[in-house]
């Protein structure tokens, strides 16, 4: 596996099927799969690795965010990637003056949240494309939002390169993996779980026939006597993040919450997902 | 020649150098100029048409501005286009969402006229870009803050394409080509070259040490003594369009002005221009 800070230095194949993950490291098992995929579909496995000050708010967690260069070289290796991208911010981000802007999806949900937030995203996965140039590029559904932000981008930029979006991956007690769990001490820990379920619960329901705004109201109630604060918990179209009434098989339940400080996300949807 | 309203059916070469010239159409010799330079340059030649309703404001001249593809392909074709490519509005700019915004610059002399203006050009361009895959992209210098918005579009996305910036081809009396000059009447075309003459002088006159200030206010009286209304002339890096003090090799003047209801831009370089 080559290393480099520069795109330059890493000698990505030209001719070649490139598949591509952008991640901001801090690597789990959801992002090692991503990394699995993109070396067995394409031959060649390209991994960035680059926390995006962009997409952070002036308080958020850009600073603490877990960074450890040495222990994720070592597992994207391990996972087949051929060339890890680690550029320092001035390379990507020194005086940023053209930014891309994501109307209307990109001011929804964990944009209310996060203002900036997804032209962050959008702004720099653009740059990151141009740069590796990949065949192929790799998103975990965790982050259902960005997801359809960047599929958006692709489609309404005419960028040249294939999106897959890929199953969320979890723990045994169906905490989704995310690298900010690293932020929960114990007792979060035990509780963190609740919030996958409580979707879970309110898809059955929702399924079996209940009414939305009732079944969303008793996930979040339940959601809060165990402690949790609610950002948002509602029933969405997955591509558009517009507010639906009925379930249908675009639908995606999507919520965020914080559990003694630490902000998580998930989502269930109601058909097969994957892309 | 090739030529097909979308991009697939123009058979574009993958592996092999594509020179290209992004147009609005109503050919003259400018844009067979940047057409001859691309097919000699890089030995394919791709030319796109298209009037970008993103780029026009409200009260400007979309409706009418200048359209015949008819003449125009028979001009491309002589000028060594081997691909025409014709896109419908619906193509292109259906229900655009994501848009790319150049800030500063974009919001500078053509900006403040244009409200909107460069980011709609930078979108289009970039999807055209993202399109054709070209190798190299030709501009001509007339629009001299379109080429700063694309050049720092360019270098801020890592878009993979060189930008050749091209010496703006001029009628004998000066005038610098414009499909625009279609407009003039009979009076205002014989006025039109006053707008070079008066930056030429005004260049000459700051070369010899006048006042900048004095300089562009004579510039500008004898313009408005012609019958011109002029929007600004200034002096200007041409890169960042911020004003200057004095005169240095990347400083143009750059004016815009309304002859009988015609808007003409026009500018002088102090260093040979091109790129």
């Amino acid at each position: 596996m080559r290393t480099a800070r520069s795109a330059s230095e890493l000698n990505l194949p030209t001719n070649a099927p490139i598949g591509f993950v952008p991640t901001m490291g801090a690597f789990h098992e959801g992002h090692l799969s991503l990394m699995r995929r993109a070396k067995a579909e394409c031959g060649f496995c390209a991994v960035s690795l680059f926390v995006n000050p962009l997409q952070f708010g002036p308080n958020e967690d850009y600073a603490k965010y877990p960074r450890n260069e040495q222990r994720d070289s070592e597992l994207a290796e391990s996972a087949g990637c051929d060339a890890l991208y680690m550029p320092e911010a001035s390379e990507l981000v020194g005086k940023p003056l053209v930014t891309i802007k994501v109307a209307d999806l990109s001011g929804r949900y964990e944009g209310v949240s996060r203002p900036g937030h997804f032209d962050g995203v959008a702004t720099i996965v653009c740059k990151l494309f141009n740069i590796v140039r990949p065949s192929v590029a790799y998103f975990g559904l965790k982050d259902l939002q960005q997801c359809a932000v960047v599929d958006l981008m692709v489609r309404d930029l005419n960028l040249p390169v294939a999106l897959r979006f890929c199953e969320t991956v979890r723990e045994a007690d169906g905490l989704a993996m995310s690298s900010r769990n690293a932020y929960l001490g114990a007792a979060a820990r035990a509780k963190a779980p609740m919030l996958h379920g409580s979707l879970n619960d309110a898809r059955s329901a929702l399924i079996q026939g209940s009414a939305l705004g009732e079944t969303l109201e008793t996930s979040r109630r339940a959601l809060e006597e165990m402690g949790f604060e609610v950002d948002y918990i509602d029933l969405v179209d997955r591509w558009t993040f517009h507010r639906l009434d009925v379930p249908g098989p675009s639908a995606a339940l999507i919520a965020a919450a914080r559990i003694e400080g630490t902000r998580l996300i998930d989502n269930a949807f109601f058909e097969e997902a994957g892309l």
